[in-house]
């Protein structure tokens, strides 16, 4: 059986990733539209493999460079925000969504407004527009398959059960190159020293955001709106060798756990085939070989990411919105050497405690939420470096 | 939703563990049968304190003292082989299974009879009967809820999914006493030393078997049988914590887990209860508290009792049967200190390589190649002490 795919992002990690796994399994897919920001070349090219139908990118100054590239193809090329969001609109079987970043927030939800099946890899989509998003699925009927590994897992340790039987949700962490490091050295940690992540390859945003555990903080903000039993039921345990991904405690005792190599295209794979399977060329898991899995309590005290994170979700409406960007703007001063590694989550923290906006309702309120939050954490680095 | 519920073998372990759940959730519940062997005055305490419908003592002679145990209750009293078939074949919502030996036979083929869910800790039923347990599952339609710990993780792991994708099934060992132990050391192992088993409280029987691991090698037999997946793509991990209590790992990469506590209960409530779920009193589980999880490679030079198991799966027909039976008759007299420990599953094997009767296509004939093939181990085990 076949299925219609639109990747938004193509050019990107996860789009590479979700691109490698339609080409080793080409009689399960067809491509409708593949999305890329600016680099037409290696879009033209996708495009032309995959014999999409249509291709689209948002910077409309590299629609000529892509209309070369696809010339005598028969592909339609188009360019410009809102044509990423005609692409996402045609409703594909399912949609990867891999934008990042804000941009990433019309497209996903143009894809959710089709009711179709929305593979979900843009952080923002639930971590600052989380109610928008959530209540749209709910009146379209779409299927939100998360692509997080940590979520991707959860959502499978759920499959077949009622979330009305869940005791609690553990999300894993790695607990970030500086795990046991003391407060001090922390205080003094380089970007060099924060871009080394121990087990997986990533961004130097995403990277940092690991070292200070704000990319759980920001994980438990979406766990809340992907899996609605309750902020109190949600915990974080520290795993370094990141091989169990993410559990679910059942009333009964019984605890699911997914693990897996640490490899995009295992949970990639899972919500591409979902409620099916498909072949990976990931090594298969030998525990035996692995020998150890740890597991430890996280210490909010030398890394308060996940307390401000929990604290957001509670004071909910925009406060996830603000400290995500607050947060974006804190990461890129600090590895412009501005701010220390701790005031990091200190001054997102900051922002947040100068009171939020209200509550977003739509996708526009999520963007302005967003800039305003962006301009008060800019100010407040310039006044603190 | 009340579900009604026959408990074959009501004043064992499993017995004892499945009316504690049923007396924690009274309103989920109605009590149709209780049996038990000899034990009357105890079975009719039960039958009066959860108001069953029939109570049955498998041992006729003592039906008397448990009709006077029910005196003026109004509960029906009877005794005998055929009453205890009789009762499981009243066809209850849900029938647990915990007759222990080929006794529990013929009651949990009638309970298969019946269509409906019967949850299954009775090990002869798929060691010794497994093709002739899973025609019947088949034919009526019947639903087999594992109850073993390992199988009921297997079971739990597989929901929602199709066995077609199941790359492998890895089934948890704690590895027994002996595991750390050399060779020449588990040869002069003694009976005081096999019983004592590290994370479950059991048995001497069975405590013997999982200081030989043949405890998990009747497990895989039992897998096999539960989760026609095919025996390469069955596989056992040493994982001394008893936490993960077995794995799937599916095509794509990922490897679902079930963990909990050392407490029958979990897997009994997930059966009990299935789909849904039931509290249970267990504790929830504390990874960080535990702290580590390890996993080796079976070595099957000193443990040779999954290899043999393995080979009597492989060789199909009553070879299980007879490994099941030999390995009593060899374990008891390892008990009567008879012979030697590493003797037992040698003694086992030994019987194995004899040659096999014809494959049983009745419970009739799975008890005759059992009876026949422990005459036959007894044979052996006076020629050797």
């Amino acid at each position: 059986m076949t299925r219609t795919i639109t990747i938004l992002g193509a050019t990107g990690s996860v789009g590479a990733s979700t691109l490698d796994l339609v080409r080793r399994n080409r009689d399960m897919f067809r491509v409708v539209a593949l999305t890329a920001n600016g680099n037409a070349a290696m879009l033209g090219e996708l495009a032309r493999e995959f014999g999409a139908e249509v291709a689209v990118v948002a910077d409309e100054g590299c629609l000529p460079a892509l209309r070369e590239a696809l010339s005598g193809s028969g592909i339609e090329a188009a360019g410009g925000a809102a044509a990423v969001v005609d692409a996402a609109a045609r409703g594909a079987d399912i949609t990867m969504a891999a934008i990042v970043g804000c941009a990433g927030l019309a497209p996903t939800m143009a894809a959710i407004e089709c009711g179709k099946a929305v593979a979900l890899a843009n952080k923002e989509a639930l971590v600052s527009a989380g109610e928008v998003m959530t209540a749209a699925v709910k009146r379209t009927g779409a299927t939100l398959l998360p692509v997080d590994s940590e979520h991707n897992a959860i959502f499978q340790c759920l499959a077949g059960n009622d979330p009305a039987h869940v005791h609690a949700i553990t999300l894993t962490a790695s607990g970030g190159p500086f795990r046991e490091w003391e407060m001090e050295r922390i205080h003094r940690a380089t970007p060099a020293e924060a871009v080394k992540h121990p087990t997986w390859s990533m961004g130097a945003k995403i990277s940092v955001d690991s070292a200070t555990m704000m990319n759980k903080g920001l994980e438990f903000i979406e766990a809340y709106h992907l899996f609605p039993v309750g902020v109190e039921r949600l915990r974080i345990v520290i795993h370094p060798q990141s091989i169990v991904h993410s559990m679910v405690e059942y009333r009964d005792g019984s605890t699911l756990a997914q693990l897996g190599p640490s490899d995009m295209r295992v949970p990639i794979a899972s919500a591409l085939a979902w409620p099916a399977r498909m072949n990976t060329p990931c090594a298969p898991l030998d525990l035996a070989a692995i020998g150890s899995l740890s597991f430890f309590k996280p210490d909010e005290e030398r890394f308060p990411a996940t307390r401000v994170a929990r604290e957001a979700v509670i004071a909910g409406g925009a406060a996830p919105a603000v400290l995500n960007a607050a947060n974006e703007i804190a990461v890129a001063a600090f590895l412009a050497g501005q701010i220390a590694f701790t005031r990091i989550v200190q001054s997102a923290e900051d922002v947040l405690a100068r009171g939020v906006p209200r509550p977003p309702v739509t996708l526009e309120e999520v963007i302005a939420v967003d800039r305003e939050a962006r301009i008060r954490a800019a100010e407040m680095m310039e006044t603190v470096s």
